[in-house]
C-alpha cells in the first residue's frame, strides 16, 4: 500500500519540483483544475505591470514598434510550436478557440469543396467539446453540408467518399481519453479526409507532433495547461503544404500582407500569418506568453516528454489511491486504464451524488469539477494534473479528503446539492 | 490672436478639467493620438493587479462565478450602451471589431437574403478603414456578392434595388469626417438596404444615438476614445427589432442559450448575447472596464454632451491656431471646417514631407500619427484630440511645436525621413 510518506519521498526526488515555485498558489488548496484553467505564474503580475506602466502608460501608440507588440502572435507562435512539434512560423496566436476553429474547418470545407465537391460532411466525435460542436453545426447550416456525430470508436469505419473533414479534440474534456494523431491522420487520409484537430487539453500536458503526425489543421487554447490567464488568447496552426493554398474568412487587417499600407483591398499575408484577423489584445497576449514561458522552463528537465512522465506517474497514483482508498463507494474510473490513451487528467463517475462530492471537495480546498451526464454518457467527476505545479503529496492528500467526504457523508448535506448557475 | 495664456485660462475654467487626473499620462508629451490607443487610465493597474492576485491567484476557477467573470461581456456592455444610446441588453463586448463586423454584416446579408434575394451589393465609403473593406470583401467573395466602393457623397444617389447592405464608419478615420447617422439610415432604409455602422472613432468621442438613429447594427472599438488598452476587446449592437431574426456564423458555446448545460446542439441565446462566441480574455475585459468608467466619470459633469463640446472647442482651436501660426508652410486642414460633420480629430495634409513633420514632432514629444495618401486621397497628418485629458494648453503647445517644425526645417533631418515597419 502506498502511504502519505511514500508520496512525500517521490516529491523529494522529483526532478521536476522546482518548477511548482514558478507558480502563485493559494495556500491550504489543492488545485485539480489545471486542465479548465491554469494556475497564475509569478512572472505575470511583473510583466503586467511594466506592460502597463511603461508601454502602454509611458510610450503609449509607439509601443506597437518600440516594445514589438506586433510580433507577440508570432514570437508567442513560434514558443507554442516547440510545445506542439510545429515548425518555427507555421503556427500563430489569435482570436478565441472557437474563432480560429471557424477559421480553419472554413479553410478544411474550401481546400475540399475545390478538390472533391461531392465530399460535404464534416465528422466529429459526439461527446466533443460542444463549441467546437457547434462552430461545425454553424458553418454546416451556411455551406449545406452535414455534420455526423459518431463515438470514438466508429469513426475510423465511417470515413466514407462524402466525408471532407475530420474534427477532433486529441484529449476528450469529460474522460481524459486521447486519440492518437498520428494514426487517425493517416486512417483520415487514406479516405480522402482532411484532418482538424483541437489541442485544447493537449498543448502543454502531453507531447504533440503536429508536422510529424501528418495533420492538416490545428488549434488549441491559451488558458488551460499553457497558463495564460482566464480566456487568454488561442493559437492557429496550418500544416505547411496547405500554406500557398488555404485561405480564412475572417480576412482581417491583421491577416493582411502589409497591414500598414491601409490599401483597400486585401492580399493575404504569406504563410498562416493569414490566419490572423484583428487587432491582438496586448494585455492577455502579454500574460499568455508568461504562461507559455512557465511550460518551456522544463526544457533542462527534458521539456514535454519529463513533463509527459510525471503526469503518468501522478495520474496512475491519482486512480490507484482511489481504488485502494476510497474503496465501496461507487466510484468508478472513467479515464483509460492504459497510460497512452490518456491525457493528463483522471475522471471518476459515480450514479448519484457527483456534483455534490465535487462541491464537498472545494469546500475542503481540493477543486475539481463536475461535468453533468446525459443519456449516452455519465456524470464526471474531473480531476486535471498539472504536472508543472501538482505534487504527489498533493494527490494523496486529495484522495484523502475524497476517502472522508463519501465515508461521513458529508456531499449529502444540503449546501452541497445546490447547484450554482456556472460551474 | 489667441495667446498661450487664452488657452492657462481656458483650462483653469473647464469643468472637466478634473477628469484628466484619471490618466497615468507621462510628463513632457502631448499625447494626441488617443483615437488611435487611448491612455492608460490610472485605475487600471489596481484592478489588474486584482484581478491577477486575488481573482485568478487565488480564488482560481471558482472567479467565473465569485468574480462574476461571466457577466463581463454584459456588464461592460451595459456601460458602452450608455455612450451610444443603446438600451440595456441590446450591447455585449466581444472579440476584435473585425470580428464583430463579419458577425453583423453576416447576420444583415442573411436577413437580406432571406427577404430580398436580388439584393446582393454591399455598399461601403473607398477610404473605410481598411480592415472593415477587407472583411466585407471577403464575405462577399464567400456569398457571390459585390463590395462596392463609393466616395462619401456619391454613396445616397447609389442605393439601388440591388443594394443589400449598407457600412460605414461614422467617423473616417482618415479625414476625421462624420457621417450623419439617423439621415443616411433613414435614406437607406426608404430605400430597402440595412445599415452596420462602425463606431471605432465615435463611442466615447461624439454623442451616438444607436436606438434613435434607427441604425440596424453596430459595432466598435474599444482602445481608442473607451481607452480599454492595447487591442481591447470590441463591442457589438443589434436594433432590438432583428433580436428574434438574426442569426451569426461564429457560433460558438459563449453565444449558447445555456452554455454550461454542455449540450451537443447550438441553441442560440435571447438577443444579442448570441452575438457571443468563445470564452472572453477577461485581463483585456477588465481593463476595458476601466477604460469606459473614465467616460463614464464624465456623467456628472453632462457627459457626452458635455465630452462633445469640449472637444469641438479642442479641435476647432486647434485648426484656428495652425491657420494663425504655421501659416506659409503649406500645410492645410483636411477635416470638416463645420464641427457637426467632424469627429473629435484634426488633420492636415501637405504636398510633401508628412511623414517627417510627425516624425519631428514625435521626436519633441507630440504625438500624432501619418497616414500616408495615394492616388485618389492625400497625405494625412492626424492629431486626435480626447476631451477626457487634453487641455487648451497642450493644443497650443502642440502647434507652437509645429511652427518650430516648419520654420526650422527640422522635419527635413534625415532620421526623420527613415520609415518605420508599423507606425
Amino acid at each position: 500500500m502506498t502511504t502519505r510518506s511514500d508520496c512525500e519521498f517521490r516529491d523529494q526526488a522529483d526532478p521536476l519540483a522546482p518548477l511548482r515555485d514558478q507558480f502563485a498558489l493559494p495556500e491550504a488548496t489543492i488545485y485539480l483544475d489545471g486542465n479548465s484553467l491554469g494556475a497564475r505564474p509569478k512572472a505575470t503580475s511583473e510583466r503586467l505591470q511594466h506592460l502597463l506602466e511603461q508601454e502602454w502608460g509611458h510610450d503609449l501608440i509607439q509601443s506597437w514598434n518600440t516594445a514589438g507588440w506586433i510580433h507577440l502572435p508570432h514570437r508567442i507562435g513560434n514558443k507554442i510550436a516547440r510545445l506542439v512539434g510545429a515548425r518555427d512560423n507555421d503556427l500563430v496566436v489569435a482570436d478565441s478557440t472557437s474563432v480560429n476553429l471557424y477559421k480553419v474547418l472554413t479553410a478544411a470545407a474550401r481546400i475540399q469543396r475545390a478538390r472533391s465537391p461531392q465530399r460535404r460532411v464534416i465528422v466529429s466525435e459526439r461527446s466533443n467539446f460542444p463549441t467546437d460542436l457547434y462552430i461545425a453545426e454553424g458553418l454546416c447550416e451556411e455551406l449545406g453540408w452535414t455534420l455526423r456525430l459518431l463515438e470514438a470508436e466508429e469513426i475510423e469505419a465511417n470515413l466514407g467518399p462524402e466525408v471532407a473533414v475530420l474534427m477532433l479534440t486529441q484529449v476528450n474534456y469529460r474522460t481524459g481519453r486521447m486519440f492518437d494523431m498520428a494514426a487517425m491522420t493517416a486512417t483520415a487520409h487514406g479516405a480522402g479526409v482532411l484532418t482538424v484537430w483541437d489541442l485544447a487539453h493537449s498543448a502543454g500536458a502531453v507531447p504533440v507532433d503536429l508536422t510529424g503526425s501528418d495533420a492538416d489543421f490545428a488549434i488549441g487554447c491559451g488558458y488551460k495547461y499553457l497558463n495564460g490567464g482566464p480566456g487568454a488568447p488561442a493559437f492557429v496552426w496550418v500544416h505547411p503544404r496547405h500554406a500557398g493554398e488555404f485561405s480564412q474568412p475572417l480576412s482581417g487587417w491583421m491577416g493582411h500582407i502589409a497591414p500598414f499600407e491601409f490599401s483597400p483591398h486585401y492580399r493575404p499575408a504569406e504563410g498562416v500569418a493569414r490566419y490572423l484577423c484583428g487587432t491582438p489584445p496586448i494585455l492577455a497576449m502579454a500574460a499568455l506568453e508568461c504562461g507559455v514561458d512557465t511550460v518551456l522552463a522544463a526544457e533542462p528537465y527534458g521539456g514535454m516528454a519529463a513533463l509527459r512522465a510525471k503526469s503518468i506517474e501522478l495520474t496512475e497514483l491519482f486512480a490507484q489511491l482511489v481504488e485502494q482508498r476510497c474503496a465501496g463507494h461507487g466510484l468508478a474510473v472513467v479515464s483509460p486504464g492504459d497510460a497512452s490513451q490518456r491525457g493528463s487528467q483522471v475522471c471518476l463517475t459515480r450514479t448519484e451524488g457527483g456534483y455534490a462530492i465535487v462541491q464537498a471537495l472545494i469546500a475542503r480546498g481540493v477543486i475539481g469539477d463536475f461535468r453533468a451526464g446525459d443519456e449516452r454518457t455519465p456524470d464526471i467527476l474531473r480531476f486535471g494534473f498539472t504536472p508543472l505545479y501538482t505534487r504527489y503529496v498533493d494527490v494523496w492528500d486529495a484522495v484523502e479528503h475524497l476517502r472522508e467526504v463519501m465515508v461521513s457523508d458529508e456531499w449529502q448535506r444540503p449546501e452541497f446539492n445546490r447547484r450554482r448557475a456556472v460551474t
